[in-house]
């Protein structure tokens, strides 16, 4: 398998994990977020996504896949090993509610495209963005981390002993809020959920700062 | 099941086609996202759902669900009939990934509270919010339609011969582009599913105009 990943991209990163944790064999293809106006705008990598957005998988059997969580899902149902989502339907209910919480209300708020529309075409300023960035990002984690205490308080993972879907989705924009120099001092939550995930070699080797297109 | 829906909520909109594909029995309880400064923000729904907003579905079986995909999966997965997600991994994958263009790259950019957001606190004018509404929803479908193009041109439905989440994903999105003005007449594959989805009565009994808490 061939990923298309920026090593910055926190939907790349999520992927990265999740292909860790099923221990698969995947070559990275970098593509270039800033450089030269974005690689992902140019018209080779429309035909790769034509959402111009990383990751997408190549694939031998199934072609080319987009969007990180449908990706990270279709990992989980072809290869063997470890589960990234639970095994009964109220609980997988949770794992893909905490995951869209991240990947639908935090992320492609705050992503490079969206920031860079506020202060090109809206000509917001920059404390302007930054304001908007620790909004949603807080506004979201909030959420997330009421949902942990309400349902899974003191737990290691997002859910049950080991991690799946959400912890990638979770880890992975907080990599992107700390780079924001975003506090999260108060969630006490993600933060233990934060620390139990970095220490597993899946997560490490998928950090921005360890891949091939690192600067 | 109780449905917490807005009659113009498209994430709830979406909810509200699947159950009825489903030929589920539920009942709507109203949350008016406008009146009193939004129901939903009131500490008597943050308990319901801390990321006060709608869908939330509140089941016997599972609590309270949120996340508008998260609850159309598990809604397929414990309710017999209408298949809304395909039987092979592959096309899983396709069908997630159009819904999640939507869910997450389209709609969360362009709902109530970011819209607000960008009046209220960053001060932009009622031209630029509809400027930047019209940018993404039509980034979006302009994707959407070129990988239909790719995957399934002429298709009834967004894949196979019955429609599914992808389906409740759009349909309840082109509403909302409607409503906003933006011209849909460039992508003819979206127009096609679209006609063909509205003229069953899952749908229509969907719309917003049919709903009990409609203005």
């Amino acid at each position: 398998m061939k990923l298309y990943s920026y090593w910055r991209s926190t939907a790349a990163y999520r992927v990265r994990i999740a292909l860790n944790l099923k221990q698969a064999q995947y070559d990275i293809i970098p593509v270039h977020l800033v450089k030269n106006g974005g690689e992902q705008l140019k018209e080779k990598y429309k035909e790769i996504n034509p959402q111009k957005l990383v990751p997408a998988l190549k694939t031998k059997e199934s072609g080319t896949l987009t969007q990180s969580m449908a990706i990270i899902e279709y990992l989980d149902e072809v290869l063997p090993g470890h589960n990234l989502l639970p095994d009964n339907a109220a609980d997988r209910a949770f794992i893909r509610s905490l995951s869209q919480l991240v990947c639908c209300d935090i992320h492609p708020i705050n992503n490079l495209r969206v920031l860079k529309y506020l202060t090109g075409e809206m000509l917001l300023s920059q404390d302007q963005k930054s304001t908007w960035y620790e909004h949603w990002v807080l506004e979201g984690l909030l959420a997330f981390e009421q949902r942990l205490k309400n349902r899974n308080r003191g737990g290691r993972y997002c859910l049950g002993s080991e991690p799946g879907m959400a912890d990638c989705c979770l880890v992975s924009q907080l990599y992107n809020a700390h780079r924001f120099d975003i506090s999260i001092a108060n969630f006490s939550e993600i933060r233990r959920i934060e620390e139990n995930c970095l220490k597993l070699e899946a997560f490490d080797k998928a950090r921005p700062e360890n891949q091939v297109d690192a600067e």
